[in-house]
């Protein structure tokens, strides 16, 4: 059968990875295409000095490799938005299918991309996009379509996990463990894209209109970092049984969706706790199913190299069928058709546990008065370790309480910081079960 | 569009689950596959009590949905060898896409079936004839096409896994558990596919043809059951910070592939070792993307069902092309063109470390000629534990040995046999360290 023809564009750490992939696993990848894959042309502003690029056709410019006339896919490895953006569409607006791995690209200019693509009768696939090299995209896609899911909860940002672990395992600083990541490459010079949960909540954007069927909504994600999180949260969530990572969560309600990123403790006998360093998971559960889970390298050359030569790979099945794509680009038909359908819950609506800390003067009443806040917002107390002051007269307080509405823990924590009693801001991070049921 | 029309044979368990899925989930189900999804005609020998069947379409015979001019997917719940067999081919010869959760059936006579289905260009689909509802066929045949598969390990009996939890958490007997399982319907009542690995074994046959390219060959299957397993041995294990798993192992060599099923000692520390109860799951080493592992649970009414459903709506995606099917039945080309493109290794030639138990007589010079016996044989020891004889004159001496070919280990376990300080057989279990390299 005819070959396949692809242009990679950009020849950074996952182009070089896709262009090597492509290159050493041809027989295999053929066999399974049922046609041979080519790299037809790739787009970079400079070569790879990973990548053997002597039989290969470079050109400096992308634009090229999206207008070519003799190249069927284009895959999008440049990142970043407004380039990636006009790249893609003119792609499209050539006729040409399109393969990329940009979470950014499609989180926030995906409706616009898809349009373009349904009009043009064209395939836009992105599964290197979430959790680099695991299929968590085609599992949600195709593999649960018969749930009605009700969740997902996942570890989507490697270096956060990375720097938790470490924190956790060698009882070190955030600024610390922050400081090596960065040195060992696993965080960019400027890291507030991963430890801000901003990369998570792309990731997490496109997972739920999977999930959910809901249009791509980044702009009502709500995304709180873990720069926060101190040695002693790690430790006293550890005696409590709990671990605590930075997850990605998107849960259905009647109401709406949940669609949060933010510290989270979990039980330490669930498999997401034992998620370490920069390693990646999602936990879904749905209705048929109950929980599956998948697990593996959410970054890297090669993993999510990995991710874009299976998409190249169901393009290439796909137009043996010399037809349109057989599967909707986020899952569902007619997603944008009732944005109100399921609307996304704004975050005073969600419902959580939570883990609290305060710092409270040593002194008769104060649990009490405490005591007193918690009930009136309705939140009752799971577990309360105080812990005597050891200098000074301030005695901190842990607590776990029962899953409450975020608007009322709001509330209370206003007035527990209001107390005389209490000294600083109140450490507060939300508890997920989990639960298997 | 066009309704997809779906003719269920079989409605026990995994059918009754099937058509409620269908039915409670139809709008969303709907949404995903772009038409309706009806279930046109149902073929059981009885009614399922947990089915509103009050607008079915209900026949005695299952032959007859297999010809109905009315539907395009036949989907086989009957189970069993022959019946299933003859059933499924004269949908086939009829042009209807088939979907069967029947491994044993795929694992036998896949390979006549795919020939037949090739023919006349209908779909075969079977996701869920591995570890039920998770979509592990999908993520090896589609998700991970990229790589050159180098291994998967995987909990693929829901059954023995149990009785291997119980077993640990609670310190009893097999015998013991088993009878537990089968009170609470876990386990048959001849046990016999579960336990000794058979239902395993065709499974792991499925998975290695997808993984690997090579044709389905259950007969060269190796499988050893967990009967022989002691309360012992797993407390042993578990000191040396092991776990025991039921695991099915398929291993690409450069002279062939290894294909296993045998009770392993796992290190604790995998999540593989963190599977308990009924759970499955699957972890696989890709070499573009490493170590990859899917979880969720392997039986069930629904979770088998959620995989039923999930191949029909890939067919109702295809047929929307009105064309063949775009994946390969077992995910490459000409799998059966040559036969020896990568043979299946007889299990003397298979490498893999031991976990050895021996009683021995308590007198000088018996290690000595349990090491000679070893290093005759070039099998050295990583660990050995020597306890003290309790009772009478024997001693337990436990060995962990490092990787070695298991005719040599064949042998060496002869020989001590042979020694007249060993008192009875001696306890062999593999020990796989599924390292992450």
């Amino acid at each position: 059968m005819k070959p396949v023809r692809v242009g990679i564009c950009g020849l950074g750490t996952v182009g070089g990875g896709t262009f090597n992939v492509l290159t050493r696993n041809a027989d295999e990848i053929a066999r399974r295409a049922g046609r041979p894959i080519v790299i037809e042309q790739i787009g970079a502003r400079r070569d790879n000095p990973l990548c053997d690029l002597s039989s290969a056709k470079v050109t400096r410019d992308i634009f090229e490799v999206a207008r070519n006339p003799d190249i069927d896919v284009v895959v999008e490895l440049i990142g970043g938005y407004e380039v990636a953006r006009q790249l893609v569409l003119e792609a499209i607006s050539h006729g040409k299918h399109v393969v990329t791995a940009n979470k950014a690209l499609i989180a926030v200019h995906g409706s616009e991309i898809f349009r373009a693509a349904a009009e043009r009768g064209v395939i836009v696939a992105f599964e290197a996009a979430v959790a680099g090299g695991i299929p968590v995209i085609k599992s949600l896609r195709e593999g649960l379509g018969a749930n009605r899911i009700q969740w997902l909860a996942g570890i989507i940002n490697g270096t956060g996990n990375y720097i938790l672990t470490h924190m956790r395992d060698e009882g070190r600083t955030f600024e610390d463990v922050l400081a090596e990541a960065q040195a060992l490459g696993y965080a960019e010079a400027d890291p507030t894209f991963d430890i801000e949960g901003i990369d998570a909540a792309h990731k997490l954007t496109i997972l739920a209109s999977i999930a959910f069927g809901v249009p791509l909504q980044f702009d009502k994600t709500y995304t709180e970092g873990i720069s926060r999180i101190t040695s002693e949260d790690i430790e006293q969530a550890d005696n409590l049984g709990y671990i605590i990572k930075h997850l990605g969560i998107a849960r259905r309600t009647d109401g709406g969706v949940e669609l949060r990123v933010h510290p989270t403790l979990i039980p330490k006998t669930r498999l997401l706790a034992n998620v370490h360093g920069v390693k990646n998971a999602i936990e879904v559960m749905g209705d048929a199913v109950g929980p599956t889970l998948y697990y593996g390298a959410g970054a890297g050359a090669e993993p999510t190299a990995s991710a874009v030569v299976a998409d190249i790979l169901d393009v290439a099945r796909d137009i043996a069928t010399e037809h349109n794509y057989r599967t909707p680009y986020l899952a569902f038909i007619g997603i944008d058709d009732d944005q109100d359908r399921l609307p996304i819950l704004p975050m005073e609506r969600i419902v959580s546990a939570y883990y609290l800390r305060l710092s409270a003067v040593d002194r008769p009443g104060v649990l009490a008065r405490v005591a007193m806040i918690l009930a009136e917002q309705e939140i009752s107390i799971e577990s309360l370790i105080q812990k005597e002051a050891k200098s000074g007269d301030l005695a901190t307080i842990i607590m776990l309480t029962h899953a409450v509405r975020e608007a009322n823990m709001n509330a209370a924590i206003l007035s527990l910081e209001a107390l005389d009693d209490i000294a600083g801001p109140v450490t507060r991070i939300r508890v997920e079960n989990l639960d298997e049921q």
